[in-house]
């Protein structure tokens, strides 16, 4: 496979970076082509712009992605974002290696979403996300590291569900993209783990990726299986943990 | 109240903009004092970075959080994250005004939240988070655009349930650090929607900030309903959507 890493942490000393040389490594001992965008290193700058264009649409008023849909079509993008694009479309698998702050992705890697994720290339008119998206046939997974226990992140747990806090990048993000979702890897507890434990990580991780190509996928719902009115259509049983049948309603409606 | 919005939209004629403009002459109709971070206004800097400290507790590796605590003791932190932080103390409602981009802010403004919600100031040791943080006593409230439909948020919609899109925001940022949480004004699909349709949004948002005083905020669970294993303690109905029984389990585990 044809793998994009990217990476988000200011430290070269960091466990995040030690996780990023893992996967480098391993991917490569299995025979797979690694990119990496280092995006500390790279000073990607993560702020939309009107800049972003060579060419505007729409001179008066600045609609971004409107503007992205112009320059998916006329390769209108500055070098920059156009460079991430190439390399996003050469990736079969995606990885994004970040720490989690604040539930999410560090302030860098949501601009390179941002930017990046373009109308007109990933989404866009004419039915274009979800199993129809710009990256549909490629695969994407988080890996991040946590300050918190995994306990923290149980159904009844302080934080909330892993998949509830994870929904905006996983459905919202990878799935509206067309990207089939695999399960993160969830480097825990990184300030209060020793040496040992966080060579079992590293151990843990090289593992996964050893048979990452054989994954099952986690479970989304298709395009069809909503009715015109953007809903689940009867009969079709919720399957995500971000989609329940409104109260009072059965499952057939 | 004291009120601080933080907007963030890179196009002074957007819709964004005309909602901002609107709070702006609402809230002070209503005698409350205002302040606005205009976070593309200022060339806000949203990269996370070992520059972000005037001195290092640990200089051999950035651990930001670490930095971040020790600036908080010592009133460390560079002038543009302390003006930030000073606002953010000030005010008893905090209000983010943005479009909804990849179901979360924009990259300009998650780092705002990255450098300005600082662990020792809004987080922190010693139990300092959610009803503990040291927010406590405000509250917060999201009021945003989109390009989706209203009935593609519901419950079986086709982007999943509005409240598990914004668990990280209203959860993992505001409750954590101990805001209390409005339900957020939502600006539907405003590039399908008219000038009447856009001028009825604005006038239901005038409304809507008349009565912010006396809203009700939304349901959540204090620190003490988790026990030593941070999971909700027998007998403790799970309240919100993020949090829920494990399979199997009944309520009284």
């Amino acid at each position: 496979m044809n793998v994009l890493i990217v990476y988000a942490h200011p430290e070269p000393r960091s466990f995040n970076r030690a996780l990023l040389d893992t996967s480098l490594r391993v991917l490569k001992e299995e025979g797979h082509t690694v990119e990496v965008s280092d995006l500390y290193a790279m000073g990607f700058n993560p702020v939309a712009t009107a800049g972003d264009f060579t060419e505007r649409r729409f001179p008066h008023a600045l609609q971004y992605d409107r503007e992205q849909k112009q320059a998916s079509q006329r390769q209108g993008f500055t070098d920059d974002i156009q460079a991430e694009i190439d390399k996003l479309l050469r990736c079969e698998l995606l990885i994004l290696q970040f720490p989690l702050w604040w539930f999410s992705v560090p302030a860098i890697m949501k601009g390179w979403i941002d930017r990046v994720f373009a109308n007109g290339t990933v989404y866009g008119a004419g039915g274009k996300r979800f199993d129809q998206g710009g990256l549909k046939g490629r695969k994407a997974m988080l890996s991040f590291t946590t300050g918190c226990f995994p306990e923290m992140m149980e159904s009844d747990g302080l934080l909330g569900q892993r998949d509830v806090i994870l929904w905006h990048l996983h459905h919202g993000t990878f799935g509206y993209s067309g990207l089939q979702v695999l399960q993160p890897f969830v480097g825990w507890s990184i300030q209060y783990s020793d040496e040992a434990q966080r060579h079992a990580h590293l151990e843990a991780y090289a593992a996964r990726l050893r048979g990452i190509g054989h994954e099952e996928v986690m479970a989304t719902h298709p395009l069809a299986d909503f009715g015109p009115d953007w809903r689940l259509k009867p009969g079709i049983e919720p399957r995500t943990v971000g989609h329940r049948r409104p109260e009072g309603q059965d499952a057939a409606r």
